[in-house]
């Protein structure tokens, strides 16, 4: 222990005699908040985990992370660690994936691309065709097969600045991501780009899962970085035109077995009452999964940690799950609920955090009016870390599937602002994590699930 | 102007009908934000001074910023831009600053050091003397003369990591910068080694003004990287010792003229009230001074650009002001106050931004009771930009000195959880700066500034 931490440490155990007489609750959270600004662990997991690279499921990669996050869980203190067998998407993007450009005086431009997550490839070959631009999505079926046989269709939907909570707009835009290749490929289309997903201009793709219509041919589909994406907007509404090639070796490979890591500590008076607070270990093949989702694996972790390290029972269990499989098919959050549902166990609560690891703003509280009720009276608690958005809202792509069991959901709501710069795109590396923001959104998570674990939740 | 600016300011001309009806300062406010969230200019700005280098008073770039600014305030739309004369403090840190240890067997190590601002020097030659470890600031003067005596004092004061603001841990850790050097020398210390006002470990010092009281001699001081402090604190209570030496060329020039650059919009029917919006553009000589605070600086111009672009024309006068001299004498918001007095200005309000252009979170106000209500009475106009902080508090040093003459002031209060990690070190540049976050908070000044010129402010 550094002299500063110990230091700090004095501090610490001081710190109740040193304020005025509060509540009970307003000193536990402020410990909990203490502890985890001190001697937080989850920076150094975070980086521990971004050094093993990219996580996609299925990858060596997503496996080391497994033994990981396993060992880590051990380290933090949990009563009891175990992997979760999951089946998982297996897909890989293959290598020398390539796009360029021609345009009518032969001169070619090379594009800075990602191909979509589960996309087809295309055996390594260029498919080539007339680039038509679209920035429009509703106007695709009125274009028709007239205007999309045999093309490589663009479509060009930035984000929409305007949007204060940037996941808005994402939610918008990421039509043409989801459903733009089928829609394409319905009408004939040979191959499409994708606009990146991303709130700022910079040379990087972002890629992401597509979603294949079965009732049309599944076209290959590359993410286009913002700003090749605008250059060609601007030179196709110039009246340029461009034939487009694209080039991959991407496969579907099906499912394989993989894991959740879950880490539990035992209720004191309720332990058959089960809270969860997790994240999702895998992350696309680019970038460290730094934001998306190390930051919410290693702040479930984090949770688990400073409760141990204060001696914190808590009433009720309390388990970190770093799912699996979130990206590009939801394996783990399937096999989560499948083992909930097999064991008859009682989930009250579930809170994840898959927004990024950036100063907490808030929660968004997917449960009934009763239970919204009761956190309600515990928001004023929480203002001054900074936390005032309490509000109903979606929760997590992993935990959502707990609603089937009656489970109240909750989503950390972290500042989105910067979340879409490096969001599945190469630039989500540890170097994008700031420690103090990351630490925040911990401390944010254990204080309310110690609450939940205080004093339940009514689940109605 | 791109593809994606014509969607988006078709989106922006079109919004008053496509929303419900709503108040219409609400409408008004959401103009002004979607204005500078699709067509704002202020990150351009900032990329363009921070193009500069940086900008210290005194300095060829400071000046090249003044002329800069001065055509970005015209290009904004301002009715009037001038220069206003004020003396600064010009100080120069000189070429080949190091700093070094070597233990008793021998071994040197260097380390990274700054030397802090208004310093003085050592004329190039080595000063050296046994290290002393403090990290007590109140135990020096019980330490006295018999401790201090030809020692070369480390002041290891870690920023306090349980403060949720880091503003607060930066004000009580910046004891030791602040007013280290002259209590060292009060006890016969022969120079002085701070460690770096950070909220992170790295290897990155970061510099900053000291005050010497002129009862004592003038020692050389300069910041310590946090990794350093940190392995200096690690081994010296393994008991270890070192000899410290410290060489520099610093030198302090005295006052040379320099300039405040102004822009402002003539208020329609108050053009005598007037507002002040501003940041300060000089900057420390690391790094690029991008976040302190070429990012106050823009979104100050920004605020005109804005208005002017909507068309909209103010009530009372809004000036931008780019103060000169912040950070190591104040001479510009020195004769901001002077002019003012001079020329019998009445200035009702006032905000500045010198926190950094991360998402804003709130603003403080230094204000009578009546005019601090009325201000309350808007302030959930703001809560849909995520503005939740709304509090009494310090504003800004610049405009700080127009309390003499009743004017009511603001500061802009971004997330500071990343300020402390830049903060005048080298890794204060344009990169570290997210656009929508610069953006957001222009925003909330300007609608802010806005409500002021529409309503007035009682100033009581």
């Amino acid at each position: 222990m550094s002299i500063r931490r110990q230091f700090f440490s004095w501090l610490l155990f001081f710190f109740p005699v040193l304020v005025q007489a509060q509540p009970a609750d307003s000193l536990q959270i402020r410990k909990i908040v203490n502890e985890i600004m001190v001697n937080g662990q989850a920076y150094q997991n975070l980086r521990d985990i971004c050094r093993i690279g990219p996580r996609l499921s299925g990858s060596p990669q997503a496996e080391k992370a497994i033994e990981l996050t396993r060992r880590m869980l051990q380290q933090a203190g949990a009563d009891k660690v175990w992997l979760q067998p999951c089946l998982v998407t297996h897909w890989e993007r293959g290598a020398g994936e390539t796009a360029y450009l021609v345009d009518s005086a032969g001169t070619k431009f090379t594009l800075r691309i990602s191909t979509l997550g589960n996309s087809m490839g295309t055996d390594g070959k260029d498919v080539c065709g007339e680039l038509l631009y679209i920035n429009r999505f509703d106007q695709v079926d009125a274009m028709g097969e007239k205007m999309l046989r045999d093309k490589i269709v663009f479509f060009d939907l930035p984000m929409n600045p305007t949007h204060i909570r940037t996941f808005q707009a994402y939610g918008e835009s990421g039509i043409a991501r989801r459903n733009g290749p089928s829609l394409a490929a319905k009408y004939g289309a040979r191959a499409v780009l994708v606009r990146s997903l991303a709130s700022n201009v910079d040379a990087y793709p972002h890629t992401g899962a597509t979603r294949y219509n079965d009732s049309f041919p599944k076209i290959p589909a590359m993410a286009l970085s913002t700003q090749d994406a605008e250059w060609i907007a601007e030179n196709m509404a110039k009246g340029k035109k461009f034939t487009a090639c694209l080039r991959n070796r991407a496969v579907m490979k099906g499912e394989v077995l993989s894991y959740n890591v879950i880490g539990e500590i035992k209720g004191s008076v309720y332990p058959e009452e089960i809270i969860s607070i997790g994240g999702h270990l895998d992350s696309w093949d680019l970038g460290e999964g730094a934001h998306d989702d190390g930051a919410g694996c290693v702040q479930s972790i984090e949770a688990l940690r400073a409760l141990h390290n204060l001696g914190i029972r808590p009433k009720r269990t309390i388990r970190a799950v770093m799912f699996m499989n979130e990206e590009n098919g939801g394996g783990g959050a399937r096999a989560y609920l499948d083992s909930a549902i097999a064991k008859g166990e009682k989930h009250v609560f579930a809170i994840e955090s898959d927004a990024g690891g950036f100063s907490p703003r808030g929660f968004s509280f997917d449960m009934g009016d009763q239970a919204f009720a009761q956190t309600k009276k515990w928001a004023h608690l929480f203002a001054e870390y900074g936390i005032h958005e309490w509000e109903r809202g979606g929760s997590g792509a992993d935990i959502g599937p707990l609603k089937k069991i009656g489970t109240a959901l909750c989503g950390l709501r972290p500042d989105s602002q910067r979340y879409f710069d490096v969001h599945h795109a190469e630039t989500d590396v540890f170097s994008a994590v700031s420690k103090r923001e990351l630490d925040l959104g911990a401390a944010a998570m254990t204080a309310l699930i110690w609450l939940v674990s205080e004093y339940g939740l009514t689940l109605q």
